[in-house]
């Protein structure tokens, strides 16, 4: 183990500071001998273990049910769909031996799975009895990205894919809302990251879907990350691969498809809204340690005292369903102090003599600028109480930061001041609706449209590049 | 859906019959467009979620925590043991273009992650003070198999592998022996499937170890099925990748290492010692519906008392921590009960008005020949009764047929014999510890050396084919 090291400030190169915090507290590395890659480590899965749950019980109480397809898709079944192969062909990963010999057809590591789907679907569903089907995949996926970022942007990303076929339209229209719902509600209530829900423009959707629907985070430097997105496919993928069903009337027709995912790349929001200069800074509800308790032994013997004493309380803790790690290490307590700190440990109890003394707990909150004390006996209501506040406090202020920094703007030139450089801010602004425009403002400004949000005013104004008429404002950002 | 169809008796033809289970109950099907590949369907996925959780605890308990490794190896670092790359080099997957162009080194798809694990670990390890270091990965992997079949050998399979590093040899080989023994309980306690624990002789040893444990089980054909390995990797990756550690007095040592593995394959194995020519039969504990209610609607109008009591029996169990389904889809009774059979629930209730006027349930467990009732208000408690016994008594009669098939022999015309044609039997036998006549062996009756069995009579004996001494019986069986 490394001796803690400090965290570049923020303020001095946010890029250092973000790989920093990433590695102080032991979520994960850069591969490096595997272009773009890169292994989780045990802190870093444990969080996406506790996304991983909270997710898959809402999956599952929305009745889907996970399967699991091949990783590898025949090379052919990516052009099926049009608009599918040209979007994901610049960054597919090809297999072409195997078992020593050169394959006859090429594989491809799957990007995302819908040209699979498309595949079994046309097996398994035959009639109006067999919809909806509603299924999910936890996988792994290869997309060869040129610039890579842990969490963020990796060649290699661990996500879950929701597949899903119906009947008509409007049913498959409502699956796409309902899921986009479930991630919004996630970010929210597990990740304290408000989103924005909204559509994407043509240019943005995926490759492959009739529209996209997402939510957008906004990080404390003023850019976008786009944290989840749910596709309404229509029949595009139905079509390709000959998904079609017996209606109740004895009609063949073809099935109505869906596609949702999140990815690692939840973590790597999670990372930017809430961590500062010390390190990572966990919603409680995700942390993997929730409480760490540090004996202080002192000079005396009481050590024996302070490691039973230490030992009933985690018990008392665990019991309560609160995950406390008793650190008995033989380290000094300022070690242990910094590191669990960089570590993104919610709350800190320190036990010493002097504590079991008074029948008291010295503890400190992640983000608390001073020690306070409890009553021991309070312990089990005093820490649920801290766990369920700072959740609560890490929601309101990334909801105050995003009400400060999400204006309206009318003016081109005010649009692209806030651009500048390196700036970004949520920017509500009007659009014509055109390709056009959305590609002039990406050009002069890099900020792109992030979406056109469900909850938006609707008052008619002018674009802001074309002065064309627009139907309500829109959200510009620039993303990572 | 399809209609649901026979199963092909397992007397008549034993692989069909595999197949059929598997297909009626919606475990699985090959993928086919992805040679060797298969999918895992609802149900199937189900199950082993079931075995994740299972095994994931215990792993937890036993001081592990999971991480995660890159999908691609560079190919490379598969011939830095030579073993390793001898013994996986035939099977491996290779990616030879990516983004669009040809890579410099190409990568291999993980057949097994010891070789990235040995990179990784060099750069975490530096005291004695990191060790011991327990991880696991849950992942996908892939070996291009010639010959495949459901479960039990496809060319990517899901497993877990456990991954660690010791400060001592004794160390490595208590934690080796100490995972062996997690994958049993499993086996016995979850799968109902009784194991014989044992070491594997060099020829059969993972490529890369030292030694390698395992944990065998026999199918009612006679044959065997590794369902669990475990391996002392000694020092041989830790020499490879340069992972050594400053012991207590200031000395640079090489880590000793172990690796431990269990795959889908358990699911095959589970199902071909349980199940019939009905279907799939399932131990109650990894069954994903463990209770079906059946309403049967009858003539008259006591269809909303049906709908309303199997909905209130529904939640009471459910409340019990019982999986129930409550079936109101819109077929007739006979063909739920076929279509349940096939998937191999556990129970299943029939309620009817008579039943309610009765105050009663009509039961009838998945190996039962009749119906029996039980009382309406002791549900909760029969039930309860009813899942234990079952489990206790699949795992008792799988233990009764391991002893009523495990033979002693000391002549190799009996030896010869039982191994027949598609005969096998779990034989134990002695042998002279040469790879020659294990050669022999296999070259004659196409049976293997599955294990030294920890538990075995060492009454001293002559080899059955070379007449050499031997220290005692070893276990011999065709193998899955």
């Amino acid at each position: 183990m490394a001796e803690p090291q400090r965290i570049t400030p923020r303020e001095q190169d946010a890029s250092r500071w973000y790989h920093d915090v990433i590695r102080q507290a032991g979520l994960a590395e850069a591969a490096e001998v595997v272009r773009g890659c890169m292994v989780i480590k045990p802190h870093g899965f444990a969080i996406w273990e506790k996304i991983q749950a909270a997710m898959d019980a809402r999956f599952k109480a929305t009745g889907h049910q996970n399967f699991y397809l091949p990783l590898l898709i025949p090379q052919s079944f990516m052009a099926r769909e049009a608009e599918h192969v040209e979007g994901f062909a610049p960054e597919l990963a090809v297999v072409t031996h195997a078992g020593g010999k050169l394959l006859e057809e090429p594989y491809v590591i799957r990007p995302t799975s819908e040209t699979l789907v498309g595949h079994f679907f046309s097996r398994w569903i035959e009639s109006h009895r067999d919809l909806p089907l509603l299924l999910n995949q936890w996988a792994n996926v290869m997309r060869w990205e040129l610039r890579t970022r842990l969490f963020l942007r990796t060649s290699e990303f661990l996500w879950q894919e929701g597949h899903t076929a119906h009947a008509t339209h409007a049913e498959a229209q409502e699956e796409v809302r309902r899921m986009l719902e479930v991630y919004a509600e996630i970010c929210e209530e597990h990740l304290a990251l408000p989103v924005v829900r909204g559509t994407k423009s043509a240019t943005e959707k995926f490759a492959g879907a009739v529209q996209s629907l997402c939510i957008e985070a906004l990080l404390p430097d003023g850019k976008a990350l786009q944290v989840g997105t749910s596709h309404d496919l229509g029949q595009n993928f139905g079509k390709a691969f000959d998904v079609t069903f017996q209606n109740a009337k004895g009609e063949q027709e073809v099935v109505w498809q869906t596609s949702w995912g999140t990815s690692t790349r939840l973590i790597g929001g999670m990372i930017m809204a809430h961590s500062d200069d010390s390190g990572l800074v966990l919603p409680p509800r995700l942390a993997p340690v929730q409480v760490v308790i540090v004996p202080i032994f002192g000079r005396g013997d009481g050590a024996d005292a302070v490691r039973e004493a230490g030992s009933a309380l985690q018990k008392e803790l665990q019991a309560a369903g609160i995950a406390t790690t008793f650190d008995v290490r033989d380290y000094k307590p300022g070690y242990k102090f910094f590191e669990w700190e960089q570590k993104g440990v919610p709350l800190r109890i320190e036990l010493g003599p002097r504590d079991l003394q008074a029948q008291q707990l010295m503890v400190k909150g992640r983000l608390a600028s001073a020690k306070q004390t409890w009553p021991r006996t309070e312990a089990v209501a005093q820490v649920q109480a801290f766990l369920t506040q700072m959740q609560a406090d890490l929601l309101a202020a990334a909801h105050a930061r995003q009400a400060a920094m999400t204006v309206e703007v009318d003016d081109f030139e005010a649009f692209k001041a806030i651009f500048a450089g390196e700036g970004s801010r949520f920017v509500m602004a009007h659009w014509d609706g055109t390709a056009q425009s959305e590609a002039a403002i990406k050009e002069t400004t890099r900020a792109t449209l992030r979406c056109i949000p469900f909850a938006r005013d609707e008052t008619p104004g002018r674009c802001i590049v074309s002065g064309r008429p627009s139907a309500g404002r829109v959200l510009f950002a620039k993303a990572y």
